[in-house]
């Protein structure tokens, strides 16, 4: 068994290796990836079934459906790395040229972060997502996975590693953490100097570890306290449509709805095609119905719960829905900059100067308008991936796709140019 | 006097006004702020004349002159401010956008990262020069400048605040923090959800313990510990001339060289060479000669102090030069990769393999071929301005222009879509 610091150090050395090869022979590593992948299905299902098994006793049905994989997912695992081959290489890209009148020739070029390390929960998926997508970005991957996937885990590493050495390069560029305790997440947030970016993908208990205990670069995703104002000129179908989307087409995930803000001018209307909607209309379709926390004015208009003094700042992940009643659009904009995490809020309304105040001031990585708050997503947004949700200021916000796993150099060509 | 909890919390309360502003009303703020500067000059002088004599038993007439100002340099700090004024406005910019097959439209846009905070040292200019570089961004600024320079910081504040409010801006966009001891140092790095950004301008020590307490977002800068390799193919001539600038034309700063690494083919002939120009004829020319710290193989062809073992990771800024023989680019490399600190690093080259394999291998901000490591600054890269150079890789690397204050968010317009 490799200890974490020897994973984590020789992903360091390996990384070099990598930022010097070409498109070419990434690409060619990573479609061998794929084929040495679908050829370990026999060992990676194997393995998954001790996973399973394990897992029966001490977890729920939810979390035995995310760890679970099939001939289909691996394949589907497969082809999503050939997707990744068929992306824009983001390496090298020249992002901005300037010839400076001394003739210096100044190119800011996207290069490699260098060592990317991906903490990450109960799905096994994740493991060759991570790893593809680093490799296409000419990072070394450094996985820490779940305890309950482990085996999983494992039986998928070797198999990249046999696709990374099929195109001559070193396998120590995608190292799984054989530790899964507690230890081995610390160890990789403390490792300065030799992890260049640390991305983590769970709950928020896991990202709030990283917040507060991470020594290395670290990308803040995924919490997703996710608003709704509807506007006093809003188009009331279209918004009770985007809110019925929003909140229960998913709601375990960070971009779901989880408070919906009306215009008193409209409530008395609106707030009955909300309640018909998302609760008699679901349970008639034989749907999960939502559950309605109210503020006090909501609650005289509608029948639901109470909120308490948590709703407006809870993320449910459930079939919950927190609504408030607000006297203008700049009362919404301070109610959502008081509660939300920044991650995507949107304004339904028909009043473009209402739409243009809400798009300048609500200060979250994907501000909407008349759309659902679920488009946040790298695939959604064109990026044709994604490596979380950024919900952070810095480097990166909102989907990260392949230019976020890069930084740049500036390249200075001159010919004896002095100052 | 205020507190700098006070400070900071008054910043972040008008941050969302001057978001909300346009071009227009930043820069009629910024050429007033210019005015009441130059308008102060009577009271920045007596301000300034007061530190000046607190300091002159304390410190160094080096120390004296980065304090000291002069109707002249009151004049070039407001010109400063009419110079940010021409530049392009960062906010708004549309960095990328795609319509989607749904119809999404969706543009990723620069926006103000809200409150930008500033530690910084002894000269009063960069009181100033961050103020205009934040409000032009459309970020709120508090400024914690040095103990010796408080008073002429004070000053130069009150005019800056008087010029916000001329063009109707709140005055509290640009704070300055009172107490100067650590104390208020360490509340602004740990102001978590209040401050945005945290450049540190200084020297070692502080950027140190920004890096080590900071528990809000933080760019590492300035440390420079620059190499320049003279490739067995070099234009000797060339090579000389751009030592002799990128180690003596400023000493202290720091893109100035501080390691020279040459190949063992060529040491012979161009060591005596670096030598003469850097010792003899500097003597001759009446400049301060540069004392070279050889490691064994150089001293073996040249006279010069034997290297010590922290001579190679030392930034000197002086007129000191640590000078080693290596074999090959290769080992260059290595080298540099062991002993930069990712600021500047050049080779001098006639060989354009060299130079490629230099390029893509050295991991730094600013990768140079031909050319002096000192052009790395905002305003030889054509950025017009400079907020600091990041030795960091995330959000900014080298010299931060005004782009570099901004994040973006993700603008969606939509008509209805769900997904």
């Amino acid at each position: 068994m490799k200890t974490t610091f020897e994973i984590i150090k020789n992903a360091r050395q390996a990384a070099p290796v990598l930022a010097a090869s070409d498109t070419g022979t990434r690409n060619k590593a990573l479609l061998a990836m794929a084929d040495r992948l679908e050829e370990a299905t026999g060992d990676i299902l194997k393995a998954n079934a001790e996973d399973v098994e394990a897992s029966r006793e001490k977890y729920g049905a939810v979390m035995i459906d995310r760890l679970m994989l099939s001939e289909e997912r691996i394949k589907g695992m497969a082809d999503g790395i050939r997707d990744v081959v068929a992306l824009p290489d983001p390496v090298g890209k020249v992002l901005a040229e300037v010839v400076r009148p001394n003739g210096l020739v100044i190119k800011k070029t996207a290069v490699p972060l260098g060592v990317i390390s991906i903490i990450y929960e109960s799905r096994p998926n994740v493991t060759s997502d991570a790893a593809s997508l680093a490799i296409k970005s000419a990072n070394a991957a450094v996985l820490r996975g779940g305890k309950e996937s482990f085996r999983s885990n494992y039986a998928i590493t070797v198999a990249l590693k046999k696709g990374l050495a099929d195109a001559g390069l070193p396998e120590d560029l995608v190292g799984l953490v054989e530790d899964t305790t507690r230890a081995s997440a610390l160890e990789i947030m403390q490792a300065e100097g030799l992890i260049d970016l640390l991305i983590p993908r769970g709950g928020a208990g896991l990202i709030k570890s990283c917040m507060q205990n991470a020594k290395v670069p670290c990308i803040e995703t995924g919490t997703g306290i996710c608003h709704i104002y509807v506007d006093a000129s809003a188009d009331l179908d279209k918004a009770v449509r985007i809110i019925e989307n929003a909140k229960t087409s998913r709601p375990s995930v960070c971009n779901a709805e989880e408070v919906l803000l009306v215009h008193r001018d409209i409530a008395g209307k609106f707030l009955p095609m909300v309640s018909a909607r998302l609760r008699d209309d679901r349970k008639a379709r034989g749907l999960v119905p939502v559950e309605l926390r109210l503020d006090a004015e909501a609650a005289a208009i509608i029948d639901g719960t109470l909120a308490g003094a948590q709703d407006f700042d809870t993320e449910f992940l459930d079939y919950i829905l927190a609504v408030g009643v607000v006297g203008s659009v700049e009362e919404a904009v301070a109610h959502v900059q008081k509660h939300s995490t920044h991650h995507s809020d949107a304004i339904i309304t028909e009043d473009r100067a209402a739409a243009d105040f809400f798009v300048k001031t609500v200060d979250s990585a994907a501000v909407y308008v008349n759309a659902s708050t679920r488009f946040t997503d790298g695939g959604e947004f064109g990026l044709g991936c994604e490596m979380g949700i950024s919900t952070q200021k810095l480097h990166a916000r909102g989907p990260m796709g392949l230019a976020e796993l890069c930084t740049y150099k500036y390249i200075i060509e001159g010919s004896g140019q002095i100052r």
